[in-house]
């Protein structure tokens, strides 16, 4: 299916959004980028188009302090503590979850999806995209994956939407303990667990497919 | 696509075969039941005519002491032992290991494949795969799952084929820990495991759909 690609900013936040030319009242597939990343990662772009093609919207976000967004003084810290392991993911995220959790709504009450809402996040984009998910009722099912931590079980247990979780077998990041304890917290009655061999930036292209045949099944 | 569906005996060993009717060259997928089970039980069944459907040539067979298959007194007094809890799965998948391989074999040799060949089985179908596949070369990819145990993985280290490996997260009949362990025990450098809510019986439909897109990339 022929799909347009737009790129705006929506107040402070910029968005680029997919649209599938001639799919009647199509979900809405909202995706969270890693740390580092951005809504123009080819990680995102490419999926992007794959599940535009196939009929969804889609809508990706620069996360704040990410892409096009300035960088606070604050964050730059941050991201100097993680890196020299004075800080964890955990308070990377923590910082971000509450204002992308904000953005993402907003998002949502610009442009009111005409079909059911996913989430799709991996490493970062799950670290706060589970808190967001969990506080957001109008994520109706979600990709989730490459990240795990215990600081995220209670909320975890607070998600009840169908969940495919991505785990990578070797994440040299993320402990494999961690991955397979936050899918084990999900409330969720309908999770699916899919792990491959390699590190953390190894995601088999064929997972596509799987969140597409997910995201199909839950919100087609 | 169209298929017949056709019973006959291979010497001592009931066969039900699946032929696509326009396909060249079609994969083979041999298909190994339960324990208890047969090549005649719904699981198997149904599934074949899903992969048949899909240009796929399907093979069942009774294991020994399953199905059309005459139980001797010593199968008879193993099964006691197990439901008595006085044997495990183990021993009886020890007892049938030999002889399985040695029947795929017959039916290899007997039916040349036209194209590769897979193997599909869970539970009794799994320990019973594991070490059909380490040691027949014929085997080019896997779905296996259902299963797990310490005893296997020495075996399952020799299994370099892609697998696909399904656990039930629930599973009361398989430790979860057995199950983890049997899949990271692979050697394969594709290998995917897939894992989801439930009890032993009740593994998704739409797993299904997943056995078929991983033999179609490997297969096809």
């Amino acid at each position: 299916m022929d799909f347009t690609e737009r790129s705006f900013a929506l107040g402070e936040i910029p968005v680029v959004l997919w649209t599938p030319e001639d799919a009647a009242a199509p979900p809405l597939i909202l995706m969270g980028h890693g740390g580092g990343q951005s809504k123009n990662h080819p990680g995102i772009v490419n999926r992007a188009r794959r599940f535009a093609a196939a009929g969804f919207t889609v809508a990706a976000i620069d996360a704040p302090n990410h892409g096009d967004r300035p960088r606070t003084p604050e964050f730059e810290s941050l991201l100097a503590a993680v890196r020299a392991g004075e800080a964890t993911f955990d308070d990377m995220h923590d910082a971000l979850a509450g204002p992308v959790a904000a953005d993402w709504a907003a998002v949502l009450d610009a442009m009111p999806a005409a079909g059911p809402v996913g989430y799709w996040g991996m490493s970062m984009g799950c670290g706060v995209g589970v808190p967001f998910i969990a506080g957001e009722p109008r994520v109706a099912a979600a990709v989730l994956g490459l990240f795990g931590s215990p600081s995220l079980t209670a909320t975890a247990a607070k998600i009840t939407v169908p969940v495919l979780f991505l785990a990578q077998w070797d994440d040299q990041l993320v402990p494999r303990a961690d991955s397979l304890a936050l899918f084990d917290a999900l409330a969720s009655p309908a999770k699916s667990l899919h792990a491959n061999p390699g590190g953390h930036g190894d995601l088999p292209r064929f997972e596509t497919d799987g969140a597409l045949a997910f995201f199909s099944r839950h919100l087609m």
